[in-house]
Order: C-alpha cells, then structure tokens, then sequence
C-alpha cells in the first residue's frame, strides 16, 4: 500500500480529527516539545496510534523539509470522492449545493488556500481536473492548514462531462471571467451552484467556459487589474455564503 | 542614495507605471525575450530609461533569485506617505476613506496579498507598524504583482495612536476578530472605516483591539475555524466595497 508523510501541526492535527485516512504512525520529534505538540500527541495517543519520537534531523528527512514544525504522520493515500458520489448527494431534494471547481490551479499553495477557504464555507466538494491541477499532495495539506483532510475532493478526467453532468442535475455553473460584465453581486447564488475558478494567468479554459451556464466578475478599480486565484476564489465563495446566510 | 533591485514583470512594469520611484537601470535577460518582456522594454526606452541587457546568470546574481522573470530594474527607496498627509486628505469633507491597518503581518507573501487586493478596491491607504510588520521589500512588490508601487504605505511608530487620530478625524476603526459575534455581513461599512486585521496566528495585539470603535468578524463554518489572513483581509476589503457600491 501507498503511503505518505504529512508534517506540520494543522495537516496532522486534521487528519487525526477528519479519520478518513489510514494514520500508521505519528512522528514528534524529541526536541521543544510545544503546547500544541502536545495536543497532537495526546489525541494520537487517545486514537492508539503508534508514536515514534525522531530528533529534529530525522524527522526533515522523514517529511522532506525543514517547514514540519516537530510533527509529522506517516499515513494512506488521499481519500478522493467519486463523482458518481457526489452526483448522488445533489440529486437529493433537500441539498443546495455549493460546488468548487477549479481548472488550471497549478500551485499547490493557490490550491490548498482556496480549500481551505471551501472547507471555511462548509462548501459540498472541490472538484479538480485529473490533468490540469495540482494533486492533493501534503504540500497542499499544509498549504490549507489541514482542511484538505476534511474537503471532499474529485478528481475528474474530463471538465465538460463534468459540467454537463452537474447542469443535468439541476446545478447551476458559474464561470469566473474576468472580462464578464455580470458582477458576483448582482447574481442570484443562492441556487444550486457550481463556481468554476481558473488560473491566475490562462483562466478557465475556452472549452470549459463555454460549457457555463453563466460568466461572471469580480468588480475591481484600481491601477493593477488582476485578483491573486486564491482571493478571487475566496471572495466568490464568500458571496454565495453571504446570499445564502441573508435570504434564510 | 540607497537602491535596490526589484524583479519580475510585474513589479517593474508597474514601478514604471506607477513613476513613483527613481529607477535607474531596467534589467532584461539577453536570452528568451518574450512578449511580455518586450511591453517592459518598450515602456523603458518610452521613459528613457536605461536599459542593461545582462545574461540569465548575471540577472539571478543581481537580482538575488532565479524568480526574476527575465528582468530587473535599480531602484530608489520605496517612496512611503507620510501619517500626516493621509490625515489632512481624510479631513477632506468629500472623501469617505477606506483604510487598512495591518497589525502583526510579518510574512512579506501575506503583505503583498493584502496591498494586491487592497490596490484592486482602491483602498486609500495601507498602515502598518514600523515593529511589527514586513518592510516594503521587492519581495512584497513581488507578491503583490507590483500592486505595492501604487499602494500609499504609511508606516507609524504607534497604532494606537494612529487609531486615536484616526477616530478624531472621524473614521470608524472596526477590528477583525475571530471571536466576534457581530459579522462583517450586518455592519454598515460605507462609513469613513478604517479596518484593522492582525496576523493569522496571534491576531491583532490587545492594546491595539481595546482601542477598536467595535470588533466583527467573518462568519465560518465546518471543522477548521481559520481562515488565511490574506483571504480574511480580501474577505472584509470586499465587502466594504460591495456595500458602497450597492449604496451608491
């Protein structure tokens, strides 16, 4: 079986917390031993999970980098969602889903703040193109502060399909263009929706976005004209909670 | 005189832009010019400025880092506003300002997220501690895709008495925590406001809370409760911006 190394306090702490993956061992180093350090211990300990204590030059070995913050977890592969799955759940009288997709998030620091943000929102699923996005890697675990452990994530082969597949199960697909005159806060997102996020340099791609129901755009004044993708991300996200809060 | 050497496109085209600075020297890598280097070099030669064609090497040893992008420019120091002149425009009976103090944000990439998206609603102004935030370095242009060289920076030896002469100038200065029931959604932010956001870890430093006209926060929900300070701050910017918009 796959097995990997997650480091840092929060992608650790999350993953004991969600249990969706196998967790082997815990790593924490024997030096400076931190409050927070020892939350981790505790809860890995109260979940019989064996704990391995490594100095410092071991651990950087065991995750690959200095940047672990003492800890570290020797774990399964990523638990991903098929969308089979999540089709199911939308399908559902009761659920007005709030979907991410992302398209061409390459950076595994852009995607791993943006799902951090959806986890934030309580956002449905993330979904991801097998080919032209960053994987969940433990980058990405520390990239979002733990919530990757929680999000539920699809990774899919073809992003049209995809969409048509959403549309048909009565969500809503909104593209964010930059060039879209139709701002963020004068549409209604308060139905089932999927909000489609592109790269910050290329976009969406064409294929894709001419596969959305509507496009839609950040307003912005200033000189310099371009949202980093985790913020034009975050602020889209925030506005669709916003109008579901309100219209309760 | 001290210089430095700012780096990437961004950066440079909008320190160019911008004409804030001196800038002495435009750097462009000899090898791979590409479209966009050619618009950087085309505004050089336009503002007559001298233009080095070093090869990629050299460029990485001037420039510090292999993240340059193919280009560099020497520049003046970073041209900072005075507290006293952001004081005399807010006094202006026709401005209604939105001001961001940034309290505790030590990381230069987080720094240059929020003036990024600070730039992008037209903010008037950044303010942050002289002691206890990242210093306007080419990194921070750098992550603010050169946003920083049109931001007006104010740094000050003491928030607190920067909130005071804020609030005698008759701007609601509004804190950003967590632990606030009163959400960013059900205040009314087209007042003259000054919004303080602290650092992810250790949030806005007590003093400077108590001396907060009132304290809201960003609403959150499912099982991680933060949010990236960069997010947190465009979160809040935007929604100072969709409100006075919609007020208009």
């Amino acid at each position: 079986m796959k097995t990997e190394i997650l480091y840092g306090i929060h992608p650790v702490s999350e993953a004991l917390k969600a249990g969706r993956r196998d967790i082997f061992t815990i790593y924490i180093a024997k030096e400076n031993i931190s409050k927070r350090l020892e939350k981790v211990l505790a809860l890995a300990e109260s979940l019989k999970i064996p704990i391995e204590r490594p100095n410092s030059l071991h651990l950087k070995t065991l995750s690959g980098t200095a940047q672990n913050q003492g800890v570290g977890a020797k774990v399964g592969p990523y638990p991903m969602v098929e969308f089979s799955e999540l089709l199911d759940g939308i399908r559902s009288p009761k659920s007005n889903p709030c979907i991410l997709l992302l398209d061409n998030i390459v950076d595994p620091r852009n995607l791993g703040a943006l799902i951090r943000t959806a986890v934030c929102i309580d956002t449905d699923a993330v979904i991801v193109p097998k080919d032209r996005s960053a994987r969940p890697t433990p980058i990405v675990s520390k990239a979002s502060a733990g919530a990757l452990e929680h999000i539920r994530l699809v990774r899919v082969t073809n992003m049209v399909n995809t969409i048509k597949a959403l549309k048909n199960g009565g969500v809503w697909v909104a593209g964010m263009d930059r060039t879209s005159d139709k701002s963020i806060f004068n549409n209604d997102l308060t139905v089932p929706v999927a909000i489609v996020v592109g790269g910050e340099e290329s976009g969406i791609r064409p294929l894709v976005k001419k596969h959305c129901d509507f496009l839609m755009s950040i307003p912005q004044t200033g000189p310099v004209d371009s949202l980093n993708a985790s913020v034009a991300g975050a602020v889209v996200m925030y506005e669709v909670f916003r109008q579901r809060r309100l219209s309760v």
